[in-house]
């Protein structure tokens, strides 16, 4: 019989990596704060779920993908919550990315009832997400590292135990903001050069073969060139994790200026009615203070 | 016969760029500020000139690699300059990190004289001019490039022509933003990641396998962690370099918000006696604004 495993989170990332669970033979029950995902999920086979709590009556291995620190507070330790009806045994895999101040939380809460807890944050956006190929950071015990490794290896291909509860979102909060540090690196760089006059196409090619190269001019350079900048990872939510990395610096007297500074780009994205397009639409922030657009015809 | 090509400037980077030359067939005749280098040069072939201008008497290609805008403005347009001795059709390959309005100071001087010119910066670092790896990006006339193209597939492994004259320069100051504030991005994650308790090779490790994936975590992440700040490419070059970005950004009336406070950080780090150390000090600046050592005893 097929191992069954709880999955709550049915959005932009938790979907695909539903169905790559349920692909790889796993049964899944299944709760989303919106019904239609739950909807289409259980019209290819998963177990629908009235509530967390209801989820944790049928499954000892939950899995949530939630937006941000409050929601896994309300769905773990909520009304109708988790913490309500798993079995002492039992494993929480919190793959959102949240603060790591409220997964030393709710691990403790739930450890006082014997439950266990990872968190296990991703990246690689819905592309990785939907291609089984994201990284995955887990914090938390090694032994519950080693039980939840088979479903990791189903999600992701980098998958690295980097240390203790609240590891795996501290790495995940280094990992925004190199990505969001990256996007601001190559917008400022295609604005310069562009407006210079030299075919930022050229700009990709080139930067891209030497100690500039990454991820970022790789995977959606092409798509920033061709302006599209739908989600993807939407600036709000990137906007939340750099507010978890400067929130986790000042717990830590940790001074970063330049996170700090592009955070504040993002706010003022947001501000703008910008906040659900794609985190790579940083770029029409600075051509913004510019006044040129990247790829325009001259 | 072998071909014989001029080399001014035998550094860090056009040191290992001649040998390069040399091993390929090429006759070299060189010329350097200080002539100890000469002298190593001369030991394995080389024919060694006293002045730029003895080597336009002997050469119809020649390659400078110098430190900043006014060397090369003195090595071309200066006394005993190239442009005293160099023919009409000869061809200057300045592949120099400078500004783009000194390029074109150059390219106009030459050209009244119908010497050709290409600007032809490079990326890669030492590393990268040792094997033959670099990243050359060129402007100019596109047959001064067909010309210069056998040279610089001995030297280079990405090499692309960018455009017209300056624009090699302008898409190099575009490369010297992302190395920059790549270095950034990842010393505000390691520092942050590391104060907060996590190891940062595991940061490393998670961070190079997504999104966040770059060239700085993947050539001098572990030359960071082991604290080895030898150059490489020193603080004071990459210093010129987003000057030269922020030059060209003021021409331009282009906004570079994080350019200019990396800058800034880099000018700190030269005040402190810090301009000889790579580039990838920057790390070390970041940790004193925490107080906290990446990869410190516990």
């Amino acid at each position: 019989m097929a191992e069954r495993i709880g999955f709550i989170g049915l959005g932009i990332m938790g979907m695909p990596m539903a169905r790559n669970l349920m692909k790889a033979g796993y049964e899944l029950v299944v709760h989303n704060r919106s019904q239609a995902a739950v909807d289409e999920l259980v019209s290819e086979g998963a177990i629908p779920a009235a509530s967390p709590s209801a989820i944790a009556l049928q499954t000892t291995v939950i899995i949530t993908m939630l937006p941000d620190s409050p929601d896994v507070r309300d769905v773990v330790l909520g009304e109708d919550g988790l913490i309500d009806s798993m079995d002492a045994g039992s494993l929480l895999i919190d793959m959102s990315t949240i603060s790591p101040v409220t997964t030393l939380e709710v691990h403790q809460a739930l450890a006082a009832k014997g439950v266990h807890a990872l968190d296990a944050p991703v990246s690689g956006g819905d592309k990785g997400a939907i291609a089984g190929t994201l990284s995955i950071m887990v914090g938390g015990d090694a032994t519950d590292f080693e039980r939840a490794k088979p479903i990791f290896e189903v999600l992701g291909k980098t998958i690295v135990h980097v240390g203790a509860a609240g590891a795996g979102q501290t790495v995940k909060a280094c990992n925004q903001i190199v990505v969001a540090l990256t996007f601001e690196a190559v917008s400022e760089a295609l604005v310069l050069g562009s407006k210079a006059g030299v075919d930022p196409e050229k700009i990709v090619q080139v930067l891209s073969g030497g100690l500039a190269g990454n991820k970022v001019l790789e995977l959606r350079g092409a798509s920033m060139l061709a302006r599209n900048f739908q989600p993807g990872f939407r600036i709000k939510l990137h906007r939340k994790d750099l507010g978890i990395a400067l929130d986790t610096g000042k717990s830590y007297d940790v001074a970063l200026p330049v996170t700090a500074l592009v955070s504040q780009m993002f706010a003022s994205m947001v501000a703008h009615g910008e906040g659900d397009l794609d985190h790579s639409a940083l770029l029409t922030h600075l051509e913004e203070l510019a006044n040129h657009q990247v790829g325009q015809s001259e």
